[in-house]
Parts: structure tokens; C-alpha cells; sequence
């Protein structure tokens, strides 16, 4: 086993605060990501709350502030289940390390997306017993991990637009996968914010505020924003850049992996695509010769309208070396930029580019005749 | 004065049926689009409607089935006004011509694309009167107008979700720009779907139906679909491809266009970015090296959440031939593929792909000397 109860294979950028993803092969062709696979992205430490104690606060600009226990929570508000997909938005940012370094952040792969069952309560149902009062444009969370990873060291929080906070798909969770929520994903209470960015996703959650303007926090305010190419990250004033929230159109090739060579010949190609918000994928093509032809994957449909849908094309692998390129199209008509280069960002956050996976065959490739 | 009160300088792509759009220039630094300047995208001649013997009909899944003079929906419902861009989704067709060609499909230009401000009713108000019953999931639109260059020819439609059609911003218009809207773009009434491709904005509208799937009309299940590269658009089933609604993100230089030699030197650059449905511009970058290095244009606040945003940067021009790239990014972090190749489909589609438009300088450029 893992640290934090994750399998033996996953892949750790950090130990402290941890930081690890699945490799491609554990979320291949499962629609539900199991906990021990599910990538963990912290800021800090993983807090020690005491359940128990533990009262989630809820004030600002609302008629009664509520204080609520776990299990206040369970008996007030209706018990909801939703299957939804969490992505960081540092997902897949190797690929853009790959045009030029982003000094002091983790490599991820395509692993920071998962997908769980989560079990709780919808935030609306708590916002409208807390009265949310006009004037109120922003719903704010935060946590108590600190994170000492900025100078000087900042707690986790983040907000999102009023809007999106009483939609009803956004869940105060303490369930995953059927089973309590584990400490390293947020324990007692988190967030989930679906379609959005894992960053408002919050963990730990200890306080709710309804307020006129977005959170000033630094990893709402600072952080998780996509800066020009040529701005200094540590020198941006507050509020600079795009600020993160829905998620664009994105996928990744699961399997194969690259990793071993494969018999030439028909090989399937699997992996997921994603778009966020009100998105869903339509469609998924796939390049044996570098996006000069396609052929379209069969595409799942998606188990909620909140998560990923996976995709499967059975291609013949010539002999030698394939570069097997992916991009996915959402139902607005858009569709994924080819390269990294014309997505990178100081901060290496939404590389969204076309996937890219080399693999070879066994035996003679068509040089060596 | 052109045809249909057109300026003289629109640019025809056909008479009949009358499509055209204005010069980049007639575009350029205007917010709103005056009327004698907004596209015209046709698919059948324009229907000589007689107003006073015209009637609405409004039936399908509804309680109450209404027929609707001009007078009646003006004295029953409440007047709404509202400032909306209107795209057609074959705009800035021209780029992908260059890839390959796309016979039967008109050149357009990034004209296609204009805003006005629109008068009317909401879609909305006129449903909840009628009573819109469970079950319905869609709203269709049926007009009068019929396209021959369709075999057979067919009338035009098209229809949107439920959830679109009562979402408050869809209108049902009589007025466009202060005025009685025109013939040519609809009288007497039109449907303006704001965020939406520009076939769902149904003009000479007459028949507005609640029903459970789609429209099945010939524009929406066969047409403003993105198929494949590789598919044959006239011999693809109803319901293949991706059905076109919410616009992507996208953008045009619109000044200076490239037509005359320009003295080298600081030079405003100008055009117009837009993102549809939920979303908004959120930067727009400049490059004259072809993609290398970017500077960022000043992005004005749109007019209402429905609407382009038009951008300006003033660049230092060099001697000799420059070519301008222009790329936008969206509220989602979401930016435009590189290429048209990308985006190339069969049917011309929603070419999104960066803006790039080559300027000249006046006297003598650098490999001159």
C-alpha cells in the first residue's frame, strides 16, 4: 500500500504536502476512479480535524449564520449522491514543461483527474436555510491546511459566483465511493464543485461566506490563474490573469501506456476526454500520422452530466515506432489547440493541447529491413 | 445604397439567396453594428410577409395553444431590450477554403458576425403563457423561408433546448437598432438566441412548437453540423456530427485589414473577440513573429454579457511585410486552435483558429535596402 492509502504504483510528485497521481494504466476503462487510485493534490499537510469538534460555520451576508455538526448537517438537509470528475488545473503540465521550464511545480501527468461518487448535501440547500441576502455575488470556502509552500505561507480557500454555489450540482460531501471520506480527500466535509477547476473543490471545509466580491484568497487571487507568457508569476499583483473556473475541452490516451513494446498490428487505444460546465464531449479523433488523418473513437456516454466519458478505437499498429496523437471536440464546436507551445502559461495550469503518446512494437520495425 | 439598405461596399457572396456581409472595416471600432452594415445570411429569398395577416402560433407540449397577432404579443407581454452579437457559424469559412476546398459553401469573411440591439418579448414570457408542459425538452422555430439549394428544397428551422429557450435572454424581436426590424433580417418577428450560432436566431418566424426532441429540420439535423474531415456531407444520416449551439471562443483583426501599404511605425491594431453562451473573453493576445512572443491587447467590457468585445494594441510596425496573428482566451481558459487545418470541416464550420491577417509598409522594407 501507498502512502494516505493509495496503491502501490502511484506516481508521488511530493511527499510533503503530498502530491500523486494514478499512472495512465490504473484509470484506463474505469469510468469510476477507486480511492486508492484517485490523485491527491495538497497545498500543506494533511490537517488532523477532530470530527467530533469539528462545526462547519456558514455567515456573511445571510439572514441566520449557521453553526452545523456532521451530523446536524445529515438530519437537516436531504442526503444527495452525484458521480462527478475532479481535474486539477495543473493536469497534464509535464506537456508543458516540456517547451520550457515552470521552476517550483509537480510534472503532472494526465492522472490529476479522477472520478468518485460523492455523498451529501447540496451547498444550496444549506445556503438557502442560511438566507443568503441580495448583495451576495460569491460563496467562499476555506480550510485550515496552510500551505508553506508560499512565502509567507497561505491557508487553502476559494470562491465561486453565487450562480454556480446554488446550482445543485455543487455537493458539501463526506462520502467518496460509498464509503466515509478519507482524511487525505478531505475529511469530514469537502467541496465539490463540478465542472470547475479541483481547486474550488476544498477540502476540510470549515467555513462558508457569502459575500459581494470573489475570495481574496491567495490561491483564488494569486494562484490557479493563466498569466501571459511573458509575465513573472512572483511578481503579479493580485488578480492578474485569467482566474480558473470551468474546465475546457481536454483528453488524455490511457492505454497503452508507451511503456513496453506491443506486437504490431490491431492494437485498441483507450482513454478520457472532459469538458466542464454545461460541455459535454461530442467527439474524440485519433492520428496515427500526426493530425494529418483522424478516425473518430467510440465515445461512452458519460455516467452524470459531471464527469468524463471515456473512449476506445481499435487502430492497426504498424511495425516500429507510432506517435498516436488524441483530441477531443465539445458540443459548442471547440476543440483542443494542437500544441503545448501555444498553451503555456507561467504558471503551467489548463494544458490542454492535443495528447501525444509514442509507442513501438516488438520485433523489426519497417527501418531495420 | 446596396441591395436590401445594405452599404454600398458589402461584400455579396450571393443575390439570391441575399448573403453578404460588411468590409472588416465597416466592423471595426463600433460596438454595435448599424443595420445597412449587419450581415445577411440567407438560405432561401427573403419572404414577403404580410404583418397585419400574420399570426404566431405557439403549440406543441403546451396547455394553452396561442395565436398571437403582432399587436397581442406587444400588449400581452412585457418589452424587453437587449444588446446581442449574432454569429453565423460559417463565418470565417474563407480560412478553411484555403486549406481545402468546400464546394457549395460561401466564402465568408469574419463578418458574419454583427450586433445589434434588439427589441421584443422574451421567449420565456410567451411559453409560461402558453404553459409549457413536462415532457418538452426542446423549442423549435419554423419560418416561412424555403432554401433550394437544398434537394428537394427545404423550409428553414431550427430548434434549442428548453432550458435555452426560457432562460430570459432569448427574445423574440420585432425591433433591431431602435427601428422596425427590417424585411431582410425577419420582419415581423425574428427569434434571437444570444451566445448561439446565428441559425438557431430564426428569422420571419411563425410557428414556435414545445416537443420532446429536437427539431428535425433539415438546418438542424443535417446542416450547422461539424462532421469529420474525412465525411461526405451529402451523404451523411440526420443527427450525424456535432450539432452546433453555444459559439466557441473566437476572434478577427478587423483594422488595419491589409488592403493598402501603411507607414511603418506605431500602428493601433483592432478587431473583435467573442465567447458565446455563459462564457466571456477573457484576454487577447497580439504576436507579430507568428505565435513566438505575444503582447496583450486592451479588452473592452462588452456592452451586456451577450455581446462581442472589441480590442486594440498599438505595435510598433516594422518596414516591409508583417503578418498579424491574433488569438483570444475565454473565461475557461479555454484558447483558439493555431491552425485552420485543425479545425477544417467538411460542411466549413466554426474556423476558430487564430486570426492572421499580413500587412505592408510603405517605402522600402528591410530586404529592399
Amino acid at each position: 500500500m501507498g502512502p494516505w492509502g493509495k496503491r502501490d504504483d502511484i506516481l508521488v510528485h511530493r511527499c510533503e504536502p503530498f502530491n500523486a497521481e494514478p499512472p495512465r494504466h490504473a484509470l484506463a476503462r474505469h469510468t469510476l476512479t477507486g480511492t486508492e487510485s484517485f490523485y491527491s493534490r495538497n497545498h500543506g499537510p494533511v490537517p488532523r480535524v477532530d470530527a467530533e469538534a469539528w462545526r462547519l460555520r456558514v455567515d456573511g451576508l445571510v439572514d441566520r449564520p449557521l453553526t452545523l455538526s456532521l451530523n446536524e448537517l445529515r438530519e437537516r438537509f436531504e442526503e444527495r449522491e452525484l458521480v462527478a470528475t475532479v481535474q486539477c488545473a495543473g493536469n497534464r503540465r509535464a506537456g508543458l514543461l516540456e517547451v520550457r521550464d515552470i521552476p517550483g511545480e509537480d510534472p503532472w501527468g494526465p492522472g490529476a483527474t479522477s472520478t468518485a461518487r460523492w455523498t451529501g448535501v447540496r451547498l444550496a440547500d444549506v445556503l438557502a436555510a442560511a438566507g443568503v441576502r441580495s448583495g451576495a455575488r460569491h460563496v467562499a470556502f476555506a480550510a485550515p491546511d496552510v500551505s508553506r509552500l508560499v512565502d509567507p505561507p497561505q491557508p487553502f480557500g476559494g470562491s465561486v459566483p453565487l450562480a454556480k454555489a446554488i446550482s445543485g450540482e455543487v455537493l458539501l460531501a463526506w462520502g467518496m465511493n460509498g464509503r466515509p471520506l478519507p482524511e487525505a480527500h478531505g475529511a469530514p466535509l469537502r467541496v465539490i464543485v463540478p465542472g470547475w477547476i479541483g481547486a474550488r473543490s476544498v477540502k476540510w471545509l470549515e467555513h462558508v461566506t457569502a459575500q459581494a466580491e470573489p475570495s481574496d484568497n491567495y490561491f483564488q487571487a494569486v494562484a490557479y490563474r493563466v498569466l501571459p507568457p511573458d509575465a513573472d508569476p512572483d511578481r503579479t499583483a493580485p488578480g492578474t490573469g485569467i482566474s480558473l473556473g470551468p474546465v475546457a475541452v481536454n483528453c488524455a490516451i490511457l492505454a497503452p501506456d508507451g511503456g513496453t513494446p506491443l506486437p504490431p498490428g490491431p492494437t485498441e487505444i483507450t482513454g478520457y476526454a472532459y469538458a466542464g460546465e454545461d460541455r459535454t464531449v461530442a467527439r474524440l479523433d485519433v492520428s496515427l500520422d500526426g493530425g494529418r488523418t483522424w478516425a473518430q473513437a467510440e465515445l461512452d456516454a458519460p455516467p452524470s452530466p459531471w464527469t468524463w466519458q471515456h473512449w476506445r478505437l481499435t487502430v492497426d499498429l504498424p511495425a516500429g515506432e507510432t506517435v498516436v496523437t488524441a483530441r477531443a471536440w465539445d458540443s459548442t464546436g471547440a476543440t483542443q489547440p494542437e500544441t503545448p507551445a501555444a498553451v503555456w502559461n507561467p504558471k503551467g495550469y489548463a494544458n490542454n493541447s492535443w495528447d501525444r503518446i509514442r509507442l513501438r512494437t516488438t520485433g523489426p520495425g519497417p527501418d531495420a529491413r
